[in-house]
């Protein structure tokens, strides 16, 4: 089952999506927007799926879904909560900045509190006021959950997954330096976050959705050039269900809640860092991974971060080679 | 204008309260929330205030209201940001620490972004797993805003300002050190936090409102015993407006975002680290605070962090020796 939600007010209208994307229905009144849902996932659920079967079969009223007239599916949510499961990823900023990375952080998931008041749609501009500020996209991998209760064991929080998407979590990389230096985490660095058109049951992943990761090219193009093509089931350290648990350690997670995967990364197949798509790399899923390789290997980076009028694709191909989720394009501005 | 939300689903149900806390009156059934207030605040706040007048002079339906109906007045919300503005606070976790601190503390708000999608109601129990976490209380005066657009400046920050209420924001000390050396910020480290049972118009505030920051005593008991009466409205170095200002630096903030003050913090009357309450001084609006100061005075803290049973006590007076907001009173289970 595919969900998404119209923009409409602060919260969108939920719709059921066919699988193709090519049209969509809308659910009982008692379920307007997709975090009613969530809130009430035992008896919305079947309701909802009912419509998707209808709509499969052309049995209900329905009409053509443009993504272009989606929000996020959440477009403001109770809680982001961003990992960084790719931890070759996370050794290689470290790398780059010439420090040792902790091998406890093979061990422990790195979590952040993301800001979830407003997230920004599948094709909204991403607004940027300065470009000094070294604006970065970043594609990820994410779920959400239904109510976790505090201290949940890994198959609680795995079955607590209700839904898989993806989305370009916007990072301000000059901002975050001096950020972190005062200790309390990213604030300024970590402006709104877009999600996919539309967010998947795990059921209707098929083999794409096995061990509670994803599994396949996350594709992402950058002013219309090829520029990741990292496989989103490799070298991710830490699966869902793992990081669910890990957010839950302290606190129960309200249903809604969306779990990030953090930048997808794989090491390159001589296990050095990755290479560029146009050399025959499976590339990056930002600009910084790409800046980091670089300075590695010349002691400088050369790309530079995006600036007004860059344009970043993301998105992931079913079996088909039809985009799954639909696509993420944003266009700076 | 004090507005409340009973225990109700998810997202409580919005009463307005009378000035003294005795009584309550249902809004309209359009704003069954505080959240749906606050997302269509132009129209909710004549409507709701037009419920407070009536309620005053008897002219409406109502009910007895008692603290312990209430949950937080947002039981969730699409954004919890807690600044650290009383730097005296911040100055006295360093030198506990032995380092000094940044002088650009001085200039550049600290603030931190919490988990939002889950909040203890003012006498909800706090639920806590593992004793060797070192569970602390912090109280705190916190302010919800309306929409505050991306780079708002400093007067349009200060219009944003629809609330203002107390919290307490509890925090898992012993978790903190590693989780920051991590470098992500705060996760395991701030579980959910507890807010007073009525959150306040600026304007019913009176003379305890001015400057953008709440003057008077915040008033801490621990196990019935005075602990904290530092003023709110001194030694606060960036008021409500300025944090809300920094908050929106790089992105919007979405109505009924909370941000907090951080705990509150006085220094001594001879420029000193305070003195427990019992010995003539303001005391303290964290167990931290207390064990940074014996730490200063003796090279280590004696005091112990919460364990089972512990009670503490948030509250603030009016003129007339009235809670104004409530009383946040919760024990450690």
């Amino acid at each position: 089952m595919k969900l998404a939600s119209l923009k409409h007010g602060r919260d969108g209208r939920l719709v059921v999506v066919s699988d193709d994307l090519v049209w969509c229905a809308a659910p009982p009144p008692a379920w307007q927007t997709l975090q009613a849902a969530l809130d009430d996932w035992h008896h919305a659920e079947p309701i909802l799926r009912g419509v998707a079967e209808s709509l499969a079969h052309d049995a209900v009223p329905h009409s053509r879904f443009h993504e272009r007239a989606a929000a996020s599916p959440l477009p403001r949510a109770f809680q982001w909560a961003d990992g960084s499961a790719y931890v070759n990823h996370v050794e290689l900023v470290r790398k780059a900045r010439g420090v040792e990375m902790p091998p406890s952080f093979w061990e422990d998931p790195l979590i952040y509190q993301g800001g979830s008041d407003g997230f920004l749609g599948p094709r909204d501009a991403i607004p940027l006021a300065d470009t000094s500020w070294g604006c970065d996209f970043e594609a990820e991998v994410v779920v959400v959950t239904g109510d976790v209760p505090l201290g949940a064991d890994y198959a609680t929080a795995a079955a607590s997954i209700r839904l898989v998407g993806l989305c370009n979590d916007v990072t301000l990389r000059n901002l975050i330096p001096a950020e972190l230096a005062k200790g309390f985490g990213f604030f300024h660095g970590k402006p709104a976050t877009a999600f996919s058109p539309v967010f998947v049951t795990p059921d209707a992943l098929g083999a794409a959705w096995r061990d509670n990761k994803l599994h396949g090219q996350l594709k992402v193009d950058f002013n219309d050039a090829p520029y990741g093509r990292a496989d989103a089931g490799e070298d991710m350290t830490f699966d869902f269900a793992r990081l669910i648990q890990h957010a839950a350690k302290t606190r129960a997670l309200g249903a809604g809640t969306i779990i990030g995967s953090g930048t997808v990364s794989n090491r390159d197949s001589d296990g050095g860092p990755g290479r560029p798509v146009a050399e025959g790399g499976r590339g990056y899923s930002c600009i910084a991974e790409q800046r980091m390789v670089e300075t590695i290997a010349s002691g400088a980076p050369k790309s530079a971060f995006m600036t007004h009028g860059d344009r970043v694709r993301i998105w992931f191909d079913d079996a088909g080679g039809h985009p799954l989720f639909g696509t993420i394009e944003q266009v700076v501005a």
